[in-house]
């Protein structure tokens, strides 16, 4: 299948790679040209404008966030180029407001719009092992399967509307987020009373809370080991402000949220915004006297 | 051995008896003695009094708090009845601040105390599956490990300071507090997206959160089936403020058991303090109009 | 003077209202037409765009929020139409950010843009009482005092940073959230114990808090009368919204307004954004049972 | 009349002074005998144990916590001697659970039990200007009187509950706290604007907030003046956890109460249990690293 693909960051590239190397043709763009070129030396080609990515069977975003996937999708008359039929997968993680507005404009220009965020970092990405929430039209996702089919390891089907799956993402990164605060709280917290958060995190990640995320950022946590980031924190208080908006639009107050954005804040005010969110945990061991 | 049993509730109960079915002789109290019975029918001896389950070459306390334990421990003089040389195992879930105060008067009774509360319920003590942390003197564990193997899957060391395990246990029910928290709210937002819970529920629980106690939790909070009560949430609000009262003393804020503390005293105002502590759930769909 | 006035809701056309009686020459532009009539009576000329309301000495904006102070002096040609030398004075409650965007269009246009939100409902808006923060050049807030003495009691000037005044603003209908929040939280805890609001209210208002926010609203909140709303819930929600995006772009986490936020949603979950923003108390009440 | 007064730290010093001035005749306990010189040199009489000064017509309590309470009229036998038709003006900050244990303890002696607690620091108790919460029985409160008319300025009647007077002066307590929260988050929200938060303060304490609690306290916030206390952050941290236990009592959730609680601890953490709990306002300076 001839395939768009807009956004080359750590995420993307991996992705766009293993739709080269499962034989699909590859039409790329990226903001700043660079990034494209190792796609180009394993066989895509390398678009100008995203006008031309958008002149495929199928095209799939991944931009950074809302403002640079309006500037990229719409500012540049990409959509506005668009032909009747084309599949848009969208797999960045962006706010329920702003995909509804993206629902609305491309029903207008007779795009199919189909959400498909993922769970997964660049080394899943690269490895094809994303997790993949799927929502949209159900004759778009059938044409796109095969292509979710390269790129992850399972695609979980949340019916026709696409602000479902994002939903779903924004809920994730939110238990993520609460649980690397929850475990930043308990470790500062038992270590006070003589236990290494190295042996806590030990206990919990093979008993109750056997679970990769916890079991891997406890061992950030652990080891204070937040550079390089595997996601940078000021991302995470991107997606927990995606959450808080999220239940601003539907009054649903999340209070565990609300704690999580203060203290992500408080993170970035102390000058670890680049360093992996799990840094968040350093927050608690701040406030208590311990850092 | 000899062992005494202090305490049989739930999960006391369920100890007791894997013990009098492992071949050791035990002497057991409770202040209700009807719930002695079924296990004096397994062979157990009933004790009148506290004083008399001292009477033992260990003796096990698993009563319900710290206002129960000082009851039977203290004011009845059982501890001051003690030998020397007597081990103590603590297995209930009890206050730093209280235990700091067990760990001083059984050092001056020359009573040798082991903190070794566990995690698991009811059904869990039944199997004999319990995972136990434990913290006391090195000789005293050591005459105890035949006790604990009987009782748990496995024995969680945690050194010499009885106030490492306590700390840990409580850490560790202020997580699954803190998880039903966020699997609450994420389960209200993305209902107001038209996503149920139970689907939420299973992605989550079959991707980032693989582990017993999202996929259970998880699926109470989704099917709202909190009666029986597993764990009441009374008890929740008990040990959510255990974890507060810990990092008051050492000067800990933990901003997320705050909001914990403050849902599930919501909770009981409404009328579900009863209820399987899983019904902290409810709080977010409530104050978001949802319930 | 000829001064150019945009925005007739309930503030702006009180004090467009004085300024006529004060004996300028007021050109007034509204999105709906009919707020214009009473003060065309009055003298006012109507303009039909807000291109003409920007053709005069010094014109004031008082519209409702950021998105409409875009569309009306931004995407409506306004702003690109004024000449040089022109004074703005922005009386509204807006964002920082969008502030820190209108000083840099505003200078690349010539203008001299100058800050100057009030403290006060319509009523002392109609009484010519506002409390006015100012900040701006220093020449232009020259040309403007005596309008700003038609509309206000007292100028509270804050340096040339419009910015400046900006941030007071926010940060003072923050307190008065908090303070609402704080006496909301009190009545329903001594409301348990057998103690009216009222009788709660009196005491506190003419002790510690003897202040007009204590006793106007501690007087609405024990007689539960949020109906008219003299500022509405959902206006609260919003000047607290500035107040959680002011501190995100200086990284100050806020606590305190995480918790008015949340339960301002919480507020309107329940049907109460239409009411005075004092309902807020009315979460307190709920959340323990007593509504 | 003979007065009884147990309790000679700076605001009972102050009290019993002015008592002895007005021509009473007054027998005083301290823990520290110390204490009770001076005023034995204004005439008062010392007693060597608390029981002698429940040997008179009414008698005060003004001790520093439940616990010194306890272990000064329980523990020491002084309310088990005392004669039928005592009154017993309970004018410290104590717990409502502890009050209602009073309660219950002195109807049993035939004791009457007045809850008297007080607004207002050293200097205002020296001055006999504090505001004075009753509550308690008729005829009790009606031989106090002339008591309470010499140490405050006005006596606020709250009717024959004690818990009633209990619970208004934590409320009260916890709103001023509040009001510091809500300075000090302001203070440090606009100091990243350019604001001085003394600019800052001078404006709310002549506009909205023309109270003395927001002058006193903001103007110590602005110029950083927390030593000497006037009260010690650690009791404010005592008397939030009044606040929140009380609270708890009656299953009212209280965030605000919560987030002062949190950073009550994070000031103590850092050193600032010793000054004044205007310093509260410290912790968002911090949080926001402009400390």
């Amino acid at each position: 299948m001839k395939i768009g693909f807009l956004g080359l960051g750590g995420m993307g590239a991996a992705m766009a790679a293993n739709l080269i190397k499962a034989g699909h043709q590859i039409v790329v763009w990226n903001r700043s040209p660079g990034a494209a070129e190792p796609l180009v030396e394993l066989g895509a080609i390398a678009a100008v404008t995203p006008v031309q990515a958008f002149d495929v069977e199928l095209v799939i975003s991944m931009l950074a966030d809302d403002a640079s996937t309006r500037a990229v999708l719409l500012d540049s008359g990409a959509l506005a180029s668009a032909k009747a039929g084309l599949v848009h997968l969208s797999m960045a993680t962006l706010s329920t407001a702003f995909v509804g507005e993206l629902v609305e404009l491309h029903r207008e220009q007779g795009v199919e719009f189909v959400a498909a965020p993922v769970f997964g970092r660049t080394d899943v990405a690269a490895a094809g092992k994303l997790n993949i929430l799927v929502a949209g039209p159900e004759a778009a996702i059938a044409k796109a399967q095969p292509v979710l089919d390269v790129l992850g390891q399972k695609t979980w089907p949340l019916g026709d509307d696409p602000l479902r799956a994002v939903a779903v993402k924004i809920a994730g990164n939110f238990m993520i987020a609460s649980a690397i605060e929850a475990m930043g709280e308990s470790a500062a917290l038992v270590k006070t009373y003589g236990v290494a958060p190295g042996e806590f995190m030990e206990i919990m990640g093979n008993t109750l809370f056997n679970a990769p995320v916890y079991r891997n950022y406890g061992a950030q946590i652990a080891e204070q080991r937040f550079d390089p980031a595997g996601f940078r924190l000021v991302l995470g208080l991107k997606d927990v402000g995606l959450a808080l908006s999220a239940g601003h639009e539907q009054r649903v107050p999340l209070p565990l949220a609300s704690v999580l954005r203060d203290n992500l804040l408080e993170a970035i005010a102390h000058g670890d915004g680049e360093l992996d969110w799990s840094a968040l945990s350093q927050v608690a061991l701040r406030k208590s006297g311990q850092l």
